[in-house]
């Protein structure tokens, strides 16, 4: 496995074809639109100008694209993958989707005698460029394990979940709790605010005990500094609070609190902030507070 | 800093007690049932009749109890703390209580000769036995380097929040967190088991990914083996999600996904699961699901 | 306009096509259990074999189906209302649902040259068989003047919305406030159980207030004697809370009471109770407060 | 029973209190803030310069006050009503407050020789100017029953609800409907305009159905207009939801729907809105979509 094409050159996209060019695979790449192909092209990968042209002569082809809508269009639509595609071929969808649409795109994939994985990734834009996220995959077992190598170089890990629409699925129970927790930093930030703690020493109590994570530290510090760089795009995360719901609601599956996290997130979009890092979330708090983060005392 | 008094032996505070004794400390236990006093006894300690004989030597008192209530009692009622205190002891409340209790406490003390601290502490059963909690304290911060010594065997890392009520305004901050992250689990183990995903590997991605957590990786183990020992009973953290909404109320805090999981703890507690873990709240969105985890298939 | 088909004999239907045969119309009926039709043939409708067959001498087609899925299948499935439909007829789609669909049957109704209402009903089982309901259209204008003959034996009142889709939309907006509405209503029972108040006095007072409606006066009588007949079946409800949900999703629209109110009626489907009436939802508030209304006292 | 005293003339005091001297009884009126005596003494009242003196003569005292630590204030205070007193009064307190602070009131006035009823009143600014207030009491059946003639001209029915404290119960429980039902009314009027549904005609629908309600079609009206003049203040109705959710608690009754609406109630506080009408709150909602009511387009 030498050719691979990569397409959606996205904040995740982006790294992980970087990482895979470096890796030396020979790497075709495509974006709607074209500039972002650049870096990668520079870096010494092709670049294709239509999905049907990137994925002609892949062995495997890889996509990571904005919502399901975008994978319906790139794999489905005029040019579309499905047009450059050859038996034998691996194709992985990376993206964040409903299941049913790994479902579907796997259906397809088969008929004309390609393999297919749902693979979507745990992780933001700083392990994607790193080469550290997580992999949860769904399909056959076989086709998971031939693929490793291609994982190796943008992964920390890779976790087989069981037939297809499973990794899909994973990737939707493990966002639950990271909408959740981001809700829960900004909850206890904008309170503690309220007391008067400072909250420096508040994130550096968080960041020890045995509810620490990883993305509370290092979210509640960008907080803290008024730092919204994308890593996780706040209106990713309102798609994906949206399609949890749909499952849970598909499922009969409680979700209270999601479904409470999920108007903070609305209203977050509402107010513009959907191209920021998901932690915007805290803003619409700050509004409902009526206070900034930092700035009051409660006497 | 030789002569301590411990006071209130629940699951918190006979760990503390127990590492306190054995670092060497002279201490002198009381607990309302006095049943709970004989291992630490065995171990070397005094055992006090009430509140007001267990702290008349002490230089320093230590108390963790269950709630506000619980601290009016033996603090300021009958043979209480409060009757055989003398000038230039130092209190020191650990238990989780509403912030007014605190400053109320302080105010009492200093009119005595004393000094307070709030230090009340993060961590579960586990920690207080291993001697690894995390402590938060308010008050004056002379007092509170002086007794660092004491907490050293009992705490990971001490941390000064600033003035009194500071260290209970933050435990309540935290456990904010620990609520949320607790019903996102629960939330995210039904969903899985709905979608007939394998527990095991959810919960060993869940636990490598960055918004993985101790306390998700411990306590998901727990309930996907049915687990519910009590490590920080339910009624706790029904009394914790309580005070903090309390707060949030008072200083007009939006806490949105806080109040959607009280309610959770609340049929939960219901149920009679008040003395189990924190994690029975879990049984109860399994109620709502009409489903035991692990055992459905979603087709 | 004489010939009218009518389409769906479910709780509302039946009632709906009973009083446009008494009032004269010559009515033919068709639904997916056949035996629902036999009490309208023998008030004098003539029984179709096919929803196609139903239509086709129709000068009004009319037709309340339970969901959109249903819908797709009656108009655009096999031997579907499609398959019989001429030139100059009207179609009206009672049915709850998203306003989409609306959208979509217009769309395929006029390429045939028909014209189409959607005109949903306010009201349950009672004020449909006594010709009492509420409908609220889309559509043009004059097509909603012409057929009012025909929602004259049905109806209280007929209220033009505008165009395509603003009948289901509004129907959607209405539910909101009722689905809110039961909520409130067994909330406020379970807490005045719990405080031991009487609810014969309860409902009373609820009746006689600026708060007073006819649907809390009529269900919350209903649930105190624990009679749960449906008049607007539960599942019902759970899917028109998840369409108005699904419309909020997509306007960025704010909707916190209703999503949590959706989280009982999950709750309570879930339990099996998707086919009893609405108000069944009060009985997972019990659950939760593991009660039952009007049995224990707060001493 | 002729002479009365009237204490607190806020929105609803003072519509009381007019009423009574209206009705030809002889009432003594005291208010914290005096100017708002004038229009009463206007009237033929008598004026008071403390709580203690105007209930002295009295033989009935009646009085509505802002929250528990007003009536506090007022009946324990320095000049209190306590202080004037005497055996054989009738004490009546007309204010929403916490069940508890009720049977506090009961058990001082008995000690002195006095009968106690708490009476909170249903209805808003204009119930309470027209006399048409909806009384529910509970205390004594006896005194109840005796004081009638008084609660004759200033309602439109008084409810004997039981017990000393059942009264204030009653209210909260009511009170939670209408909570829920100006959430509600804001939700769908909201979703009313994202979608672009004429809110004139949304209205006409919504006061015609079976869940109309006369609250739901004044304040609609009122909110379409922007007309915010306050008939139930916005910060009472957060003090009322926040007694709500403590009564809850300690009963452990699920309010799932009220928790999310107080977070509506406490953002829209915070704004500054809390002297405005209750229906504010849609202010907050509105917030929350970006968007006026009635000024948005769903395309």
């Amino acid at each position: 496995m030498k050719r691979i094409a990569y397409l959606g050159l996205g904040i995740m996209g982006r790294g992980m074809a970087s990482n895979l060019v470096r890796a030396g695979f020979d790497v075709t790449v495509w974006n709607r639109t074209r500039e972002r192909c650049r870096p990668l092209v520079e870096q010494g990968a092709r670049q294709a100008d239509t999905p049907a042209e990137a994925v002609m002569d892949a062995e495997v082809i890889l996509y990571c694209l904005s919502h399901d809508a975008a994978v319906e269009q790139v794999v489905f639509g005029e040019d579309g993958i499905m047009d450059g595609i050859s038996e034998g071929q691996i194709a992985i969808d990376m993206s964040t989707v409903y299941p049913d649409t790994s479902v579907e795109e796997n259906r397809n994939y088969v008929q004309n005698g390609l393999d297919f994985l749902d693979a979507p990734v745990f992780g933001s834009k700083s392990q994607a460029a790193e080469g550290r996220l997580w992999i949860v995959a769904g399909g056959r077992k076989e086709v998971f394990e031939k693929v490793r190598p291609v994982f190796e170089p943008i992964s920390e890990s890779a976790h087989y979940m069981g037939e297809t629409g499973k990794g899909a699925s994973m990737k939707l129970v493990g966002n639950l709790i990271v909408a959740c927790l981001l809700e829960a930093l900004g909850e206890s930030l904008v309170l503690a605010s309220k007391i008067g703690l400072d909250l420096d020493l508040v994130l550096d109590v968080i960041s020890r005990t045995d509810f620490q994570s990883p993305i509370l530290k290092s979210t509640g510090a960008q907080v803290i500094e008024r730092d919204f760089t994308t890593q996780y795009a706040l209106k990713h995360m309102y798609k994906d609070a949206n399609l949890i719901l749909k499952l849970a609601e598909e499922l009969c599956s409680p979700a209270p609190a999601l479904a409470a996290v999920r108007e903070t997130i609305k209203a977050a979009v509402n107010q513009g902030w959907g191209k920021e890092n998901a932690s915007a979330l805290v803003k619409e708090l700050e509004n409902q507070a009526q206070m900034a983060i930092g700035m009051e005392q409660y006497v």
